[in-house]
């Protein structure tokens, strides 16, 4: 089949790239539409050693057996499912686990792809391919929500308008809080606003009982500890490769909390999804053949979300 | 009266301080007994600009007024009460607070001090003054299990066994969860082994569902971030002054949360010493005169705790 491989950090297309072997429990998957997260620029950087086709955020439909021809998400993380931690509800940190696309399992950048059944959820009719290839960082959003159990501040500052703080804005503003997102990119800004989202470009100190940083940047954490009331909840979203020198003293005396925050539930987002909250961020749209020109385009600014379709075999508009 | 003052960061007597004055809603409190606390230490260092008298664990009685006689400990944090903060009960972190000898007020290295009646709690006959001076880090030891609920890990590492850890361990020892002490001083362990305490010097990485920092020190901050488990909780109990470069991928991966943790509430404290949990630290016991000692036992290891009786006027054995 054809798939995008990364080795030795770079990205290649190869046109005969194996199947994947379909596991005990496990069903094979046509990727219908996948698409470029912040995780696969970072893998490119080293930031896993991982050898293998990236891509984790997809939607398919089984390939085969009784099922086949359902539209699917999936959970990106396989665990053991023999561990304690597997068996106590918390597979997506079971230390066996293997990740789509990122860890010992290969992604969605390829025509198929092969994931066991249970963590596979069904995509209702309602929900277009082009909204439900963004499921998994939608569950990841509504995971910042977790922690507080039902009882969320009435006020966040999102920090950072890209593909995740985009997500995370519209996610906390359908519940019902104040949103504003810190961005100082204008074409973020816009945006923003073509969403009925606010961007601002400053704020008070200690101003917000809860930060969300979707910066993935050192930068952006500091402006999470400026931005933070005394026994606010920061969460950090993104991925921060680098080490960042915190002021600790502030954050005991103001009682604050940094909660990391991963992957959520894929059932939960379809749910979301099927409310139509959601208004999509703009797109491109790349055959596995163009590749190179996505990555550029994921990081650049111009489109929200940079959509692979692995099916296509001809040049994209 | 006599009064140890901080100035420039030195720690003087005073014979002829100004005694305190007593605010609206105010009572004048005689000091019976204080203790040196780490953040004393740190007031020494800079830690807050503070010219005035330090101390803030105490155990006094009134001194005039209807209650006079009666003995006393109290909440170190005097807010204003007419902010939303203070209105809300977050008087410990009011933005206009004055805090018992460590910011606009001073404080217990001295014969009397001034306190709003509200911050008052009444000490029980059972707990005599050796006891009941501790209070303050008991209470502020009872915090930690706050942010669970109720809910509490059922193992936790302390990580530091003095002053704070011993106290944190005792606390949590009382819940009937496991409590291991990380500490590398030999006399350390021998004192937490005479409380029925156990201290241990090395543990496997992501152990602990719950750590609680009482080091004071980046060193055992970054110990706290090997030995939490997935998705556990460190709590930053004492001050690290200096900034820590934290690994924050591995924190965001591992969903874990730091959490700051301050001051506790006084009648809780109260009620747990009332019960004879605690197994009372091995002191020593100096006069205002004797200041200077005092600071060198602080530092040193042979005394778990440091005794102030400003009432003493002659050499202390």
């Amino acid at each position: 089949m054809r798939a995008i491989r990364l080795h030795n950090q770079q990205f290649q297309l190869d046109h005969d790239y194996p199947m994947p072997s379909i596991g005990e429990d496990e069903v094979l998957v046509k990727v219908l539409l996948a698409a470029i997260c912040g995780t696969d620029l970072e893998l490119a950087l080293g930031y896993y050693d991982f050898d293998g086709v990236p891509g984790h955020e997809f939607v398919g439909e089984i390939a085969s057996g009784p099922e086949k021809g359902l539209r699917v998400v999936a959970d990106i993380n396989i665990g053991c499912w023999t561990c304690v931690d597997c068996l106590n509800g918390q597979f997506h940190h079971c230390r066996e686990r293997s990740v789509l696309g990122i860890k010992s399992r290969g992604g969605a950048f390829s025509e198929y792809i092969a994931l066991p059944r249970r963590n596979l959820v069904a995509v209702g009719p309602d929900i277009p391919d082009e909204v439900a290839v963004l499921s998994e960082p939608v569950a990841a959003a509504l995971r910042v929500t977790e922690p507080f159990e039902g009882r969320l501040p009435n006020r966040v500052l999102v920090i950072g308008a890209g593909r995740l703080g985009y997500l995370v804005a519209q996610v906390l503003r359908s519940f019902d809080i104040e949103v504003l997102v810190y961005t100082r990119n204008k074409v973020r800004v816009a945006q923003l606003e073509q969403a009925g989202l606010v961007g601002i470009g400053e704020f008070q100190p200690s101003e917000f009982p809860w930060v969300v940083d979707c910066s993935g940047s050192k930068g952006g954490l500091l402006l999470a500890t400026e931005a933070i009331a005394p026994r606010g909840t920061i969460t950090l979203k993104s991925t921060i490769t680098q080490p960042v020198a915190l002021d600790l003293q502030s954050l005991m005396v103001n009682e604050v909390s940094l909660i990391g925050s991963r992957c959520g539930d894929l059932a939960k987002a379809e749910a979301w999804l099927s409310k139509g909250f959601l208004v999509p961020p703009s797109s491109a749209r790349f055959g596995l053949e163009q590749f190179d020109q996505a990555i550029r385009a994921a990081k650049g600014h111009e489109w929200q979300k940079v959509l692979i379709d692995p099916q296509l075999t001809e040049m994209a508009s």
